[in-house]
């Protein structure tokens, strides 16, 4: 099962202590995470004061109705695609007006989902601070459910720590 | 640190398993347990097909945004309270409208937020099914923040599978 390993718990102290540094508020959405990243930032006592909020984008009415993902992307593009990560970015932060960055994560964590052109572990997330447009960045997760899981939520946190650094 | 451990594993297990049997979806609103319910919910494969979406809302900001809390609860009963949990469950079920039950979580985690009227290990409980009005259940549970927010996400998922049975 997915779980807050040491090393999530260790990168979402050191996204806490970033944030509080530099006095800045997150907001995500996630789907394949499911709130693993909320959850592992939550964690942290102390973190109500840079983080505000999280969408858990789990069908695609939600990534619609939640965060304005267009009918048109997801119907061209599918769910798991650089231009689904970056509308929920984009919307994640319109709907949540005090945070400076925000994250979207969406892919298929398995062991269903799967085809030819989007393997299981297949992740894409979308990054953005308030004053630069949106970016995504595509990885490919080896191992089962649980693992790619728990990688995309390392690597989540890892890319806020560096787009705040 | 926090986590996903055998036994709130096994209730996920079983509440997916009841809602599929009874074809229901689910939503949740999180303030103290920050995506964890989410996180345990979908690290089940086949939760996509009961778990709709949801709702952290860490802040008092983020419950009024995204649930309709009012800032006269807020201000007169808290952020940890019966009515604060009912608003946000009756909340969320507004913003799932393919969602037939939700839950929401409210209340202090630790080390710090505790007074005297309310404790550190203080957790109010929503619950609504859609042809119903919303109840709300208070627990007071012992242990570190760590303890108080497994507490409270195993007692969630268990309010979630005896509503459903």
């Amino acid at each position: 099962m997915s779980a807050i390993t040491k090393d999530i718990n260790a990168h979402a102290q050191a996204v806490i202590k970033t944030a509080q540094d530099q006095n800045v508020m997150i907001a995500l959405a996630e789907s394949c995470t499911g709130g693993m990243v909320a959850a592992s930032l939550t964690d942290i006592a102390g973190s109500s004061a840079v983080f505000d909020r999280g969408f858990v984008t789990y069908s695609n009415d939600a990534k619609m109705d939640m965060l304005g993902v267009t009918g048109e992307t997801l119907k061209a593009h599918g769910a798991v695609s650089s231009e689904t990560a970056i509308e929920m970015v984009t919307g994640v932060l319109k709907q949540a007006p005090k945070s400076m960055i925000a994250i979207s994560i969406t892919g298929i964590a398995g062991p269903g989902g799967g085809s030819t052109d989007k393997p299981v572990g297949l992740v894409y997330f979308g990054i953005q601070t308030r004053d630069k447009p949106a970016q995504s960045v595509k990885q490919i997760f080896e191992g089962d459910r649980a693992n790619i899981r728990n990688k995309a939520s390392f690597f989540a946190l890892d890319l806020i720590i560096k787009k705040l650094k």
